[in-house]
């Protein structure tokens, strides 16, 4: 039976650049839960019609579907509580969904100010064209003004970094001397930029950037090894 | 002997606006300890010079003398661990230094925006030379010029607020179902405003405005007894 992960691809089926994918893959890695794969295009919503909506990333664990990466951290940590805590235990739980939410309403807004063009790049034409009129409408833009002046969206991206600049400048992880959950949903997204993008985000001296190193290494370079681009 | 705590005064003695010093006092009520408020200006810092530094909050707990109200708080958890935890258990510790972060780079940095000249027209005239004198060199601008059209700065302020937004619509504090230290740290910012300034800054049906509501009343109304404006 085992656990598959419904996960959004590009043209490519092995380019797996969906930030909110990668949550749940390295919180599977983090309960030390073998996973299969299951690679979906924007327009093959067919094969997740079983989880009852239309967004990735869908975990079926062995028939038990959960889809959303907030409800798959939540039913893996209770599900799997005799492996290693994705949120630090119950009084983690309510502040990793604080550093969700940063992530979700900050940096992934000032991400995608960057990389619109790039994911577009890396889709199929039949995708390029759902992606190209969703994301238009939802922005009131092109994806090509949207993403125009790109010096200031990263000036922009780094500025939204601020707090993450200074956590991890006084520990190593978000979570603290270990990784957790909420390094993985900060993480997502410069996994996201690093699958699509040859753009450079961090000085190479900020301690974001070396988190991020840290991030990638991390479960036998899980993250550093997929597809993508050196960054 | 006791527990004092050094905190930032107005011109009236009784007028504690300090955020940094309003995380500590909660703290403090977190852990059901009594405390004694010594008011400083900030042209009284003889007042805290045996601690070494020149900035309040100062915590001095029957002679052990902590200043830095992140420094203070991880003190009365180590010192009060039978008492309820600030920080949930030490997983939590290092993501309520991510909220903490947060604060100071997002929320204080779009606040003072807003309130410096409140700030500054609740100052003895000695403090207030020091302040703008102080403030409007950090800044590279006059204390007016910061605060002009305030409807803009408040409309940022709401935009850094999205992910407390987002956090206090699905769970009732910061911390989860009770507040803790990651609650404290980003309602200081709030009381901050309330001490000084009659400026609305949430709309009434804002999910922040209810959570804050809820800080304000906790233990018998700590913070929204002090000296201040409605809000």
């Amino acid at each position: 039976v085992g656990i598959k992960l419904y996960e959004l691809c590009g043209a490519e089926p092995d380019r797996l650049f969906s930030p909110n994918c990668w949550r749940s893959r390295l919180a599977l890695a983090h309960k030390g839960l073998d996973v299969e794969t299951v690679p979906v295009r924007f327009g093959e919503k067919d094969k997740i019609a079983f989880s009852g909506q239309t967004l990735v990333p869908v975990l079926d664990d062995g028939g038990k579907v959960v889809p959303d990466s907030w409800a798959i951290a939540g039913y893996l940590e209770d599900t799997y509580g005799d492996r290693p805590s994705l949120f630090g235990g119950a009084g983690g739980r309510g502040l990793t969904r604080f550093v969700n939410e940063w992530v979700g309403r900050g940096l992934f807004p000032a991400l995608i100010r960057i990389l619109a063009v790039d994911i577009y790049n890396h889709l199929t034409p039949a995708d390029q064209t759902y992606f190209r009129q969703t994301r238009e409408k939802y922005f009131g833009t092109t994806l090509e003004a949207l993403t125009a002046e790109p010096e200031k969206k990263i000036a922009a991206l780094n500025q939204v970094l601020e707090p993450l600049r200074g956590l991890v400048k006084a520990q190593p992880f978000v979570a603290g001397d270990r990784p957790a959950y909420a390094d993985y949903t900060a993480f997502c997204g410069f996994q996201w930029a690093r699958c699509i993008s040859a753009k450079r985000l961090l000085a190479a001296d900020d301690p974001v950037h070396a988190w991020r190193g840290r991030m990638l290494a991390l479960y036998g370079g899980l993250a550093g090894n997929a597809k993508g681009y050196p960054c």
